[in-house]
């Protein structure tokens, strides 16, 4: 089957809710905006061997790609309205991987919302890799930046943390635990949309944890001027991560995540499912402290390509 | 460096003149659509080997990438407005070939217009691929689909056809001629940003030549449920073109043009840069004559993945 078989039979059916997408014919999808809206556009890309396995399922996959992504939108606070995917294969892929892959993007797609209105594939002699371009919406002045975070300011986690990190391990056979649960985390991470709509108008600042807890409330922080005390007794960990024995340091500073970490103001009540952690300072150090009130040392604080 | 380091060094400079991108240091950018305006949206990915040798300059690889992109924008009338780029590299890229490249994303977004505001660079054991999301502005309603030939309305090319496929045949040795012209007509693609605003409420239908002029104009005739003669002798040549000796059949299937086609209605005047090659028809073949007026068998239709 050629490539624009390929585009008809399996990513057309998904682009078929959206008018704009032109039925996956045409040179580029039209966007019609909200009136009253922003858009908010990320983009990220993930790699066989860097970001995933290559021996996964391919709908699980898919459902990262997408998860990831949509993640990005719910740390500024939009809804996903639209995607659009670019997919480098090994010329050796197969039709049936395909149809998984794309059933794949079908769920996910459904499950966060929005709809796939363009994109391209590339047969190619090496490895996959994938982009998502995902686009969505927030009222107009009313996304949630990193550099909002104000002195006083209490922090909040969204979930768990860590558990994507020891999915990893065990996945890689450097752990050796039984838990599904800590495998799935890994592989099908759940991006907090709704908890994100929430925090419009709510939230002082936002990002979602994927370099890790450390490195990403030092994002927060260093894009806001602002420094942070963390209380590590506070992080939520899963019953699995307790188990597991691994240090409170690792699961800190694994990333993979994909929970949302924010800052509220004070005088603002937290909505449902938030976890506070600690608070933001005038001073620009950033500390997570043991049950005996003493600075956590971390020696690696996320993860960083080209590094 | 690592890739914080990169994206603030590199990629930021190329954001500074969007306040949405927010100096490429939060999750996502901010796009605030123009009121009256649709967006276009579009996204072609790269990869070495496949559309590129890897030996290329990086501002050429830069280039490149932007043009057909840029060249998408084109075929539907739009403007272009931002860009988000997605980066799989080798891990023993080098700072210097980043230079190169983030300075050709510089000169291709400057000359066509718009900014980067967003992305993901990704270092894995393999080759190079870029993909690149384009976003694009038209009036509402005024976007140039495929779908709008119509019987009796004439077609049009923008320029010569044929230049870069010959120029790849040179850079791939198997044709033994010199011109830097046509080598540079596949390495440098020129997008027809300018004449494809003149096609706002003139043009029925266009695309851009990316697959051979051949496969491009089914693709329209297709989607419109129409048919075209051509008469081949009218397809504009290079001086270049015409003394390589090739054969018309190839000029036309070989692709990378990256110039438009598109129809207007007998009754409305073409704008200047229109080059008039044939006819739309009711019956739905697409022929396209020779001198003699006979049909041309071409065996090969564009260039297809996974065919």
């Amino acid at each position: 089957m050629d490539e624009f078989g390929i585009i008809q039979k399996y990513f057309a059916p998904l682009a078929k809710g959206y008018k704009g997408a032109l039925g996956l014919k045409d040179d580029a999808a039209i966007y019609t905006p909200t009136i009253g809206k922003e858009l908010i556009l990320t983009k990220d890309a993930i790699a066989q061997g860097t970001h995933f396995f290559g021996n996964e399922k391919p709908e699980q996959i898919a459902h990262k790609l997408v998860a990831i992504n949509v993640s990005d939108l719910a740390a500024m606070g939009a809804t996903p309205k639209a995607y659009l995917i670019a997919m480098i294969l090994p010329k050796s892929t197969d039709e049936q991987w395909i149809a998984g892959f794309t059933e794949g993007l079908r769920s996910a797609t459904e499950k966060f919302g929005g709809h796939i209105i363009g994109g391209d594939t590339v047969a190619h002699d090496g490895k996959m890799s994938f982009s998502l371009t995902a686009i969505g919406e927030v009222p107009s002045g009313k996304a949630i930046k990193k550099s909002g975070a104000r002195q006083g300011d209490k922090i909040y986690v969204s979930g768990t943390i860590g558990d994507s990190y020891l999915g990893l391990q065990i996945l890689s056979k450097k752990l050796d635990i039984k838990s599904s649960y800590l495998k799935n985390r890994y592989l099908m991470p759940e991006p907090k949309i709704k908890l994100s709509i929430k925090l419009q108008g709510v939230a002082s600042s936002c990002t979602d944890i994927s370099d890790g807890l450390v490195a990403d409330l030092k994002h927060i922080c260093g894009t806001s001027g602002v420094g942070a005390v963390i209380n590590t007794d506070n992080i939520p960990l899963s019953e699995d991560a307790v188990k597991s024995g691994v240090s409170i340091e690792k699961l800190i500073t694994g990333g993979d995540d994909y929970e949302l970490i924010f800052t509220i103001p004070p005088e603002i009540k937290a909505p449902k499912g938030a976890f506070y952690i600690g608070d933001i300072t005038k001073n620009k150090d950033v500390l997570f402290l043991d049950s005996n009130s003493r600075p956590i040392k971390t020696a690696k604080e996320g993860y960083n390509h080209f590094s």
